[in-house]
């Protein structure tokens, strides 16, 4: 059984206070926990029901595996409909990327607010094989479990670096792309090795200052039916279209 | 005020059982809404608050127009964070797709279970000036309000039509492209001026029995760094494929 202390640890970390407080956060379900543990990730605490406690036979992290109720794992779980398994792991310190280091289209996050886009947009750059996604500082947290959830074990892959996009993109004398509603068409794009491509908030799209610095706006075609696309859906689709740019 | 028979008239809408029962649906925000009205959907009713009220002034439906208090409001809207109005439109009749009417490619969805998701390819099609989804009858039913939500208004011009896919599919002998983990290079594809795309559910992906009819698999290249995108992506990402080959 687990005690009090915790339950109400592990459920205060459902909160983004006391994640940023305790420094760690929120994983839940088999698969990604193992892709978490196969990463550079530092295991916290694993809690598991007893269908799911021998799958764990094999890891090392023997004091940090803890067969609790079913009851209690629903205490703990974020979910509507939890997993048998929840794993707590320490939230690494953000680490501003550097301008020089940059050795790929890089997406560029100004603002997004909505969990489940932040974590789709995380999945889609790991299929693609993006390493890096920089969020400006109001982008919403990486490490909501909402946005855990929707990585679907991607976060354990890409970086993410909350920063301030105005000092990054400055210093930067490389193309700054952007998706806009009034830009250049989409496919007709000659997409470099390197540069930066933002994306906008659901409600606002690109800031204003960031709005400035952008060298190259880019369009989506579509048929002016609807206002906008969803953002993650734009992400994807622009994503595709560089990968396509790579292959070629 | 309401009465207590309409506000448990609306509030059963949240059910599908009594949406299928009355045959209506709710929408909500004002843009949506106006967006339906201008549409081939009819109207029920509207429920707006004080402060949006007066923005129905010029619509003609004025007995279909009520005015509520924000606490009625609260009850009957299926939102966390309601927009202040609250309508409710007739379902239509469902309307089989017929092969012989195919004049675009066509989207094809097999049992999408994730309302989000629904939502955002509807969304995703209107942006590309797709005018049918079919859907499988076990896909979710997409007068569901998170559907419809996730729609921004898009539901109001893309027909949806539920049927037997095994049917529709065999009786038309026009290609039929399906997106698999193992299939052709997405980049490589010709496509035809019509054809059925099918997508496969989050969980299982394409059902067994449509897989058999499917003459063009196709997989998005990936780094192969995760399983699987989520499918929302996967249909925006074709559809720009579609419409790239539509516009070149």
């Amino acid at each position: 059984m687990l005690s009090k202390s915790q339950i109400s640890l592990v459920k205060s970390l459902h909160q983004k206070k006391y994640r940023k407080e305790e420094q760690l956060f929120i994983v839940e379900g088999l698969k990604s926990i193992f892709e978490f543990l196969n990463s550079p990730y530092v295991l916290h605490t694993i809690y598991a029901t007893s269908d799911i406690f021998p799958k764990l036979a094999n890891l090392s992290h023997k004091q940090k595996k803890i067969e609790v109720s079913d009851n209690d794992l629903l205490k703990i779980s974020t979910l509507q409909h939890p997993q048998g398994i929840v794993a707590i792991f320490e939230i690494p310190k953000n680490k501003y990327f550097n301008h020089m280091e940059i050795d790929e289209m890089t997406i560029v996050l100004d603002g997004i607010q909505d969990p489940g886009n932040l974590g789709t947009i995380i999945r889609t750059a790991d299929w693609f094989g993006f390493k890096h996604i920089i969020c400006s500082e109001n982008t919403v947290e990486v490490y909501n479990p909402k946005v855990v959830q929707a990585t679907m074990g991607s976060l354990s892959r890409i970086q993410i670096h909350y920063q301030s996009l105005i000092d990054l993109l400055k210093s930067s004398s490389l193309p700054k792309f952007g998706t806009l509603l009034q830009g250049n068409n989409l496919y007709e794009t000659t997409w470099p090795k390197t540069g930066f491509l933002v994306f906008g908030s659901e409600g606002n799209g690109i800031s204003e200052e960031i709005l400035q610095i952008i060298t190259h706006p880019l369009t989506i075609p579509g048929s002016g039916n609807t206002e906008s696309l969803n953002v993650a859906m734009s992400a994807a689709i622009c994503m595709s279209e560089i990968q396509r740019n790579i292959l070629k």
